[in-house]
């Protein structure tokens, strides 16, 4: 869990609604993009600081304001204060550690979203956070580090193909949430395709290096769960059509968005229970090892005891033993050791140990 | 789980709706069988594609249309047009992965489950998906791959016996999920009779293959929930009987169905409760196995020990060893080990190890 | 599970509503025994088949018609053409199988009930299934096999007393049920004893067979829930009087055996949890034996290993090793020996070995 | 769980409402008090029965009709006949075994409550069960044994003391529940300490009897939880001021007694999940004493079997030995054997196992 | 959990409403501190007991009286005169024990919560309670001991700084929680940096105190679910807005509260899901550990049996041994035994042992 230390602890003592950037301090800027566009539309500007005198009253085009980077408190100031956004929302916002929620408050409908980026080089999952202001025409979109999740939806928008250009902040919103749940599933079916393998290695030859990649598997899966299941709630909740904000045209597209959710859990689920299961399976494979070395010992220990011990008969030194001085005691000592070997493994072969 | 990887991810980035198909990649050509039937009526018709302009205004009779085959994405953008199917519904067609659900548009009912096949060489469960779209007076169905799972009902429409010819396009609808819910008994009963076998290995000789049968099982059954638990709320949906589409008297139709998908979920349950006390068994016998090893292990080890030890001290080469020159010192030295071997046995008598 | 494999999957392919006979095929005839009652009225006829023409308008009195065995499914036709029943409904009558429910038509209610019956000589519960189809003024009862868990309300009925004769139908149908659930208690009982007795087999001397034993008293213990869980939710319905069949006076006798339907699955949970607890137990009864073999074996190895490595040390031949000429040198070895034994055994029981 | 066998098993058979102990037999003779009280009146009577002809129309004080021992089936069928307790109520009050229930039947509610007691001597939860029935200005109450339960409410009646005296039959029944409640709290907390005094078994030296002990202590919760879960529910009806015999001025206390039922329902889950957690320590340590026993015997052995071994080859009475003959050779086989040794027992320094 | 013995049963046989202080007895005074305050106005005054003649009619200022220590019951009883609280309340104020609560009384609503302290030096989490009356224009704050969990809001008030002056009481009420939740993030937080500690040493070199460590980390979050877990629901039954105390400005405020409370739950069970899974990880490398042991066991024992077998032929004393007098004898017999020695090794190589 990357990140997690430190975070809100850090706010104990402040007065509620209070703006402090919990996230690790770094030196990048923080960049701006505005986007403002409509079927026949389209104007793109980059700033490091949003200007804070956006003129948006009785347009038509939809405004998508994406900042990349929260540190600068400044920022996200202005942007509150030209958006009217509560103080609480902005604390949230700033805020780069809780869980999933969405929040409706009429004017504006509040959304913060986990994503997930799969890491090729640790193969580890890493969890960022975006969240979303959805307005009457604008949509604002923050998130705490550069990635690429959104350069979809941005060449879409540069193209002007398909649907999203004639529709309204509403559906521009449902797609930005869209190609982040699409993301999940990469991310989902990479660590189902760890644990298709793990299975193939207990199957064949588990080592203990085995249990620890069970054991990662398992806080991925914690981690997967904690940012995809809020989200089922999240999204029933702006189905229910109860904003005004939400056009009845989008309502089809959220009801399909709820289905994937319903189906990334559900596949959770199972790749929970086949973790489970191979848990199971490599315990007892353990055990059943362990048996398998004490049946060599025993089997081993139980041969040559006894025959140690008649050669230690007749290597004690008593003046008066008979058999050591027949003829054949010797050749006769061999053939009994040899008889009783045979009898103790014509046992084991009883036992099925052998 | 077959044909898992690599699906859904396959879609990132696209928009929402763009028809794209997502299973294997194969040569077949698709197939398209027309029925249209009434209580006197019956007329089938067989081509590689929808032929897009099916006259069905003011008829009586109803129509169904079942599609063998899906990677043809034109013949299914035909149906969607002709039939005025959302896009989102094709693209949930064409998506051969996602879990069964119900959506109820007005116009048409749309409705995906999984069928299951118990491949008798591979000894394991297979799953297909099957689309059924429902409308006025026509039924839909969508598969992947060729199956015989329609066939007793093409058989009944074919020979005009019985209830379905004079019934309506949900009864068509009803009979063809009834049909593959029956095929879903005799996966589960597959799967419940290995159960059986594995039990009885249990009770006689567990081997470390009965470890990985239990494991496969457990895997069955889950793949098995994960078909099975959504279909209750599918048919409780239908059976709520608030679509127009459903007439009352196919209502108590559903009702069975209902009533056999909870007596499959409850028999799943209990497959999975007997499969977990079966792997406490395989354990725990386990356990006793190694416990049983050691003993025999100690057993030998407690009574050829001293007697090794007392062979020893009678084979040192002490000049001054008096014992050694008794006449019946060896003979003595032989009944001393006799006598601790046998107090020996007597201790493990007493401790209930023999 | 005596009697679970093939039966319902022999309906694969079946239109609905058809009626075969799914379970055992036996020779013996079916038995239909037809009792009319009322306050002062008491017949009872037996014949092989239901006669069909049974005349029953315009009657005050209550007809109760048991039907022992099912294979005859032409007796099952014409009661459900006498009494107008569901074809789906005789269709479950049938099928010998499927888990309990009730359904409420309107004119007729449906329940199908498990009995259970404790088999002394096997040691193993077996489970019947019973059906009730309670009309305005009739009853009519199907069992698959004799048995007697309807004679003590035959003898009520015969007797006249009580309050039985001068009641519904419905009252006669909560009588039947009440026989049932009463058969319950002394099923769940006897399993009951059974764990205790098993309990105290583990805190005694426990073997491999107590592990048999837990094994098979869970599955009993699943074989009960089955039966038991859903008749709460049966008798629930029943006990909401939506059904017009069942009287005001009959409602406080349906919640008192809600109750002992509560009762029961309260008792079956607290006996899963106990054999949870004593399959625990077992095995850390049985990891704890092993602890005890090996500290034996540990503690035999750990002196006599010493001992006899001396012993082999005075047992070599070379020709100068001067403790062999010393006079003492054989009894000072022995001390030696001795000294080495014993603060072994003192460092045991400073590690509480011993 | 005292006194489980052969209760309601003994019912079978029986019509509903038939009034049969099925407590111990016992030869003690009931005792009932009858007490009457108003704000200045306090009268109390006992007898061996119920005199079954109590006037009590038009009176303005409450009676208390206290009933200790059950075997007499007489004396409740002339309070049941007196106050007019449907007979399915008298059979649950001689029923000495079922769970807690609450019964509205409007003229009177029905109480079924267990008293727990601690028995110091056996170290055991005992339980009992009480019955009330509360009506317009009577309380019944019924005990199948002495026991001192009810003695902090007489006192404070013969006192006069309080708020007792001067409210109605609903407060008398929510004192006495109360003092019911109050003493599962003394013994819940018993439990609570035996567990601590295992905790601290636990991280100081485990026995197997340590074992016993958490497997008594998970079966006195689970008898507990069977007590205590039900209280919640039933208290809640009775919360729910749906009865007319529950004053307002009483509700504020049933929600007091409310809130300590679910504060004991916590109390007790949080017991359950440390025992659950101290038997996965208790096992753990006992794995890890074996892997101590293990170790000492490897490495015993390990340092052992090589010496031996060489002391064996010295041993051997080949006639062409060289080393034998060696003027240094046995010092030298010592060295040998002391170097072997001490390599060893670096080799388990470093592999951390001194 | 400290300091849980022995206090709820110390009430037994009190009537209920009874003011007896159940928390330890200590020498120390109370301290009640009065604090009125508006936009412009800030009095606070000190003393050991609340005056009781506290003039606050017709008042437009917020008064706080915040009590520390509780044990002199007489300060309580004043205020709960003044402040016409119900005895049942004060009882519970006086209940340093039972879970959190909330109970809405018109006049004025009770909340109970605990506070959570990381103690550093005994590395443990102390739990205390706090108990908040909400009235019109006050709020009574009751605490057991000294904490300074309250100096902020205090601190707060007194620069006047911020919205919390210009509010009224119920945003004191809120802030008050506000700051006990802020710091369950400290707790948890500590917490959760434990169990990522835990794991490092787990992937490391666990000990039998890593056992320990995951025993008392579960029990610690035991001690915080039954803290925090209650909480939610309390928010909600405040957030819901029934009572007229709770001003709508206020509820946004709480709506994030209860969201916190939600994140800390989430947050609680995945440090218990990882808890669980580090059991796993540890038992399993226990098992793993055991099974190396053995392997060295079997090893050096297979290898070193026979050889001292064959050392032990060679030692016997029979006259007529022909290998005993061969020229190469010796070096023949130790060649066997090397050769005897490489061929185990090579088996333990394909059994992948080494």
């Amino acid at each position: 869990m990357p990140k997690r230390r430190g975070r809100i602890s850090g706010r104990v003592g402040l007065p509620p609604g209070a703006l402090v950037y919990t996230g690790e301090k770094r030196d990048e800027e923080s960049k701006v993009t505005t986007i403002e566009y409509g079927e026949a539309i389209f104007e793109e500007q980059t700033a490091n600081l949003f200007a804070g005198d956006f003129p948006s009253e009785g347009k038509t085009t939809v405004t998508w304001i994406n900042t990349v980077g929260l540190q600068r408190v400044e920022n996200l100031e202005r942007l509150g204060k030209r958006f009217r956004i509560h103080n609480l929302i902005l604390e949230d916002i700033l805020n780069t550690e809780p869980r999933p929620k969405v929040e409706d408050l009429d004017d504006y409908v509040y959304l913060r979203i986990k994503t997930l980026r799969y890491d090729r080089e640790k193969n580890e999952v890493g969890v960022e956070q975006v969240s979303l202001v959805l307005g009457e025409n604008y949509v604002l979109s923050f998130q705490d580090s550069e990635s690429d999740v959104f350069a979809p939806i941005l060449e879409r928008l540069r193209s002007g193909k398909g649907r999203l250009r004639r529709m309204g902040a509403d559906y521009l919103a449902y797609s930005l949430m869209d190609t982040i749940i699409d993301n999940y599933f990469v991310v989902v079916e990479k660590v189902g395709d760890r644990i298709e393998m793990l299975e193939e290695e207990l199957t064949g030859a588990p080592t203990p290096q085995t249990l620890h990649s069970i054991h990662q598997l398992r806080r991925e899966v914690i981690i997967l769960r904690r940012a995809i299941w809020p989200l089922r709630e999240i999204i029933a909740v702006l189905d229910r059509g109860e904003s005004r904000l939400i056009r009845d045209t989008t309502t089809i597209y959220l009801r399909d968005l709820y289905d994937h959710t319903v189906q990334l859990i559900d596949t959770l689920e199972t790749l929970r229970e086949m973790l489970t299961s191979s848990l199971d399976l490599y315990l007892s494979s353990v055990s059943n090892r362990l048996n398998n070395v004490m049946k060599v010992l025993t089997i081993i220990a139980t041969i040559f005891m006894p025959l140690t011990f008649i050669a230690g008969i007749y290597g004690m030194n008593f003046h008066y033993m008979p058999e050591l001085e027949w003829r054949w005691g010797y050749p006769a000592s061999l053939l009994l050791m040899l008889a009783i070997a045979l009898s103790m493994l014509a046992g084991f072969r009883v036992k099925k140990w052998l």
